[in-house]
């Protein structure tokens, strides 16, 4: 399976090319598409959330994973094989939270393209290897050579919210794991404390809870937490 | 042929994670997604576009339905087939204009799970069972018990915008079958008659038509009748 | 494969209903999405962006390509077929620069429609066409006459922008190969010049460059090209 993780948007042409090359490079394998609306330029807040969200997935998924500010310019791409799993896309930080956690990971830098479009590389380099990978799981004869996936000093658990889904629910980058269930959430004024579900607060309440891949998640029964509390992706918080 | 009707969003992730499931436990079968974007939370406004939406599928196609401000609470999952169709989904109401219409319908309760996330179970319940339906035609050996899927007290025609498209086109809960082609719309101040299709009518005038799905929409030529209108899902019209 | 090019939107629900019957009538054929949020009603935008987007796609690649303001009315459907690939839609000029850049190209103008809805010709009459010349690579027996697309007085080169994407950033109607890399492009008041990529120039600031499909592109670092020069689908440009 092809898992693809992007702030490219389904609806422009971006995602469509990408799996019109994966479609003809590995005919008959299933493409994915799991984040598309990741918040552009923001590789911090993605590497928290690839973890959480790949590891419902099966061994030898790949996935395409692309925040790319840094597109055409220095910046390697890497191929990381983590528990299992393979992940291809640009290296600035997008896989250190992976990595960091991953039981077995191994990095290959891939060499500098020379005939890419120098915007595009999710298109001309990335995709081509990811249907690689699907369809033979190896890398063919490219020279890639041994690296480690770029690893900022970024804290374990992150005190901001990552993604904000379709509900106005905002995500963060903390794992619920890692928080008491009696702990307050601080976050724009507002104090929250810890609910199972949804349902189990009155109508318009905000509150904190364990979300369906492990992190913590800040919601408002039948109401848009992004509004009511005036958070986005980035807006810090404490926990007590 | 799965069809999904949600308010999950395409982009990210709950959709990415359902189809995900489904392929993995219906690999080869069709996914398609019909609706992705109906109004979160509102029950109502999906129990009438589904039986409008899904007439036109073949029989055998299994629907994944999903508007479900309740999850994790006291709500049963259900399974109705209706005139050879399935729908698999929160029993809250979302199958009763469905199943008041049906020539022949059949409900089955689904026993509450206990291993399942309390915020998703559209992944860890209902897409598993949708794609043992899909590949099999059966539920297994599950303990299911004969039901009546929810029925509000809900009238015929609903006189309310259901859903706008990406146009501003507003379709309605009314079918065109329902009313006279004579019939004058009254919707927030404004008197719409009807025409065929768009271009009948001048640029820049609102008109109602009987859509592709034969549900009464209200639209504006080359404009959009949200904005032009002031209309959104649950503004009431008279019909007269 | 199948490749759509439309106004539609994704979420709901006009995209699924065509790939219900795509899936049905080409069963097997990959249906790859390549926009399907052109600027509603805009046929002229839409018609520079097809040839620069379609280059990419393998021979035989059937496009179902819908901007259709007219459904309905008296427009003509159209069958093209221009350097081994085929186009399907509505002939309001769609394909008037399609068919101008081509080396070969011919046309079939579609009988007019004598059971479809007056409102979803995509859906009735266009979807079931691709998925024969998809599945078969001929239109059947149906009454085509040879015709000529329609074929606007526009220009060989647009100096609009056509099409703002994810990230805020202006795709023009222009194809970089007509401009000289010294050129200074001036918008709304700004003057800019080229770039090769994004991180050639320092963040924030804007500049245009040629995109990975051969167009003119207008951006900014790290920065919403569309809010900062304040530009939308339509706003003209200068070349100097």
């Amino acid at each position: 399976m092809i898992v693809l993780f992007t702030d490219f948007g389904l609806e422009g042409p971006y995602t469509g090319q990408v799996q019109a090359v994966l479609h003809q490079q590995a005919p008959g394998i299933a493409v994915i598409s799991l984040f598309a609306d990741l918040a552009p330029f923001d590789i911090q807040a993605a590497a928290y959330l690839l973890p959480a969200y790949a590891a419902g997935f099966p061994p030898g998924s790949v996935f395409l994973c692309v925040v790319d500010p840094g597109v055409g310019g220095d910046r390697p791409g890497v191929v990381v094989r983590a528990d299992g799993r393979w992940y291809v896309g640009p290296d600035e930080g997008l896989f250190a939270i992976l990595a960091r956690r991953a039981r077995h990971v191994e990095c290959l830098e891939l060499p500098r393209p020379e005939t890419a479009s120098p915007s595009f590389h999710a298109r001309d380099v990335f995709a081509p290897l990811v249907a690689r990978l699907a369809r033979d799981g190896s890398f063919g004869a490219g020279p890639v050579t041994s690296a480690a996936a770029a690893r900022p000093e970024w804290p374990d658990e992150l005190h901001q919210v990552v993604y904000i889904d379709r509900y106005g629910n905002a995500i963060t980058g903390t794992r619920a794991a890692a928080v008491t269930g009696a702990a307050t959430l601080s976050i724009n004024g507002h104090a929250l404390s810890r609910a199972r579900t949804f349902t189990d607060m009155p109508s318009g309440t905000a509150f904190w809870y364990a979300n369906s891949n492990g992190l913590v998640e800040i919601a408002v029964n039948r109401g848009r937490a992004d509004r009511q509390l005036d958070i986005a992706v980035g807006t810090p918080f404490e926990v007590s």
